[in-house]
């Protein structure tokens, strides 16, 4: 988890009692890479059934930008993110999809995926 | 539920003994953030399998126009549709997927679904 | 069923005994709308596994054209078109996804599929 | 010219000895066709060269919501917008071309252009 | 020039002081090949400069469908429907492009220009 | 089975002990109507798991050229090279998918599959 | 110029008065490489504009299938097919684009134009 | 002109007597909006004919990310960016395109030139 | 195995008790062809979940490179870059997708998989 | 010109006195960056009008093969090859278009150009 999580608000989930599914899709996530000191770029997508709380979009987008001037690896990037997300919406499906701009030839996506106990 | 329900009409199914699926697309809706204020712009996609009743799709049309100067958010608009759907048609089967264009660079898709009891 | 079944003509399937299947897009059919008079215009895609005759491709052309100045609506033209070619050919499987062209700024699908009883 | 051009504010350029483009392109603009009463939906392109002012992005926004809820032709939206926007920011060049979606199956696009007097 | 040209209705162009494009797109055209019987498809674009009338759209609708179950080659139709269109709007310019569906593999596309005279 | 299967040439699958899949494109597939004598072309993809025998890939291009200048239906196409695939590379499982250009309007692909007895 | 130059049929050009061009796409074209024996395979794209004389598709058609089992260069192919369509029609000017499939990697297009003397 | 400039190194053209283009695409460009401090993204594409410098790549790149955590306006940014360009290069001709993502919608692209004189 | 897997470096997997994906996307491979001589070039991508190591990316795109100038045959090479991967990471599952471009009009694909035992 | 030029074959061209465009795409090229060691890859675009000779292309993929393992800047590659052309082919026109795969997020294209003297 990261200290960054307290930037993102919610609201109450109005139909608790149906199991439905919100996409969000981030197309301008940058970080920078620790090793190189470069910065890295990459489109976040969010798939999450929501329990009780739902993400209010701008402070999701806030929550992100925090990660701007950070030195971060791509797996933990996302697994944080994962972490953070699960700890604020407890929701009862999340799964994140980061794909990452090319590096030296080479593009990468990592996938994380976060199931609540029944 | 909405008031606007009522400006759906419906025509008999008649191949009731088929489970077989429509699927209709709207590319152009649009209601307003009730936060800002500011028109939202989406495509709403149906997909559904009469059980004794088919919409109409002009009426269709004229009851999600009734949305334009609403101030309705994503999760609402799309829940509230199928809601008004499920009433209006009561379908064996039910999704709806409302794919929202992008705010601050952030899209949104909202997907709900309804299965009739057996 | 409609009277148009009689155009299409059937040849023996050589490979009964293999389970395979057989795919044709026809994107150039045409109806007219029984409300407006105005002509429809959709592309009718069949995936069917033969049993003992497939359609000869001339005659399905035919068939359908037998379509062109008929007032009919979506789901009828679905399904009945399904109902001929189960007639006329008794497949193992058949499924008809028929993409009509947006009216009034709305798409329409219709997906119907046909299994042979064991 | 229409009463909806006060709503644009302008800014100083600060490069006018540089002929260069600014294009802007609003692919959510919706007004109503004054025929039907039916919500029109279109694209906007705008490409200009500013002489001594540039549009504001937020106000240029605003002023082309004004048209949502306006019975109004293509032609003469794409028209009076130009004639607004030359009105505003007097410009050495400006082009407007108005994609609109398809109506009945045929879609509209109209192309304008100024360009001011040496 | 054909017959149905009086399907097309007019109506004032409001700036014929400025010399602006209209473009018009038809994916929905029609007829019948007069050697085979067989029905053609094809896109129809038309682009033009109005002088004093422009062509209002359901009408030119109503006329294209009324080759619907005419047999007429892919020259004709495009140089005709260039005639028809110059007799009833005197454009300063108009073009058409008559994009044909493939026979026999083989895919045919006309284009047809008239410039009034100075 | 067809005469011309003696033009494939195998190489030993150097793996056996792996289940694992080889994908061959031909996009340039032709052979000629039986019923017109005009040349048909299409795109045949083959899936398949290596048993004790990979197909050598300039072998199988011939094999394929010496289809040219044969009257053959599709469907008989497909079912022929699928038997001459199978007797001989004797591989796990093996399907094609031979998607042919269309004819009057009308595309057909046709899928065939094999699996070995365990 | 080639010998199957004769199996062209023309028809007559109505509009002799109006310069305007006919664009013809041929995907299907094949001959064969005079190197390796092997085939080749490329889209033929015609573009003329008539004088007196239309080519008739269905015989253009057949004049190019006339090359299938022809051993032929690309720059061959175009240009002789180039003089044969001048030779038959003597259009107001014409121009061939033909593009290859890739071969060893390597994708070739060849463009020749004809301009009738004034 | 900014401060940044000097972060960019250049080598000597070697080939000087020929007048040739290099086009460079940055897709990762980043800055923040004076107004809301909000993250900008946009793709900025340089051409340029060198006379006797080339801009070196790295440096090229470290230069534009020196603009990450920058308040400043599209146009702003790339008339800057020219000057900046011009007065290390002294190119013969030079054209940016910045193509910025949409905010609230709209997007927007500045194009500016810069030729050397003769 | 080859030779070549001490080239490639892993770092530690910081969230080993969760199941995700790692996508790493290599457009750039070359090797020889063993037969021809000739270059290959193809599209590596790889799919892993880790268990207790990740493969670091600069030293897989070295481990990539050691191939260049390597004659083996595209079977041969997706299976013992397969082999060296699991030798390196011990992952939880590998899956390697190597679409290699055409020859001779023919392109290939081959796709391997790895599953830990449990 | 590079010492590699010699690996060029050329034709005779039969059609001198005709003005005609060849272009050649090779999407394959691939050398190595003179400073990093690590290889760079790029499709590079031939357009020529031979004046006497053609070039053979299984020749000119030789040749462009030589650069396999070359430390060599992107701007000298494209001068030198095309002087080598130039020298090899004396062509009447001749243009390079060399598009070069993104390194550290960007990409270059560079064009050069070569006319006859009359």
């Amino acid at each position: 988890m990261t200290e960054f999580r307290n930037l993102m608000e919610t609201f109450e989930n109005e139909f608790p009692e149906r199991d439905y599914e919100i996409k969000i899709i981030c197309p301008e996530f940058t970080s920078v890479c620790p090793k190189t000191g470069q910065p890295d770029f990459g489109v976040l997508t969010f798939f999450y059934t929501p329990e009780k709380w739902c993400v209010e979009l701008k402070s999701l987008k806030m929550y992100l930008q925090s990660f701007r001037n950070e030195g971060i690896f791509y797996e933990n990037i996302t697994n944080r993110i994962l972490d953070d997300l699960v700890a604020v919406l407890a929701p009862r499906r999340l799964k994140i999809v980061a794909d990452f701009s090319p590096r030296g030839g080479i593009s990468t996506v990592v996938t994380v995926t976060h199931e609540a106990q029944a």
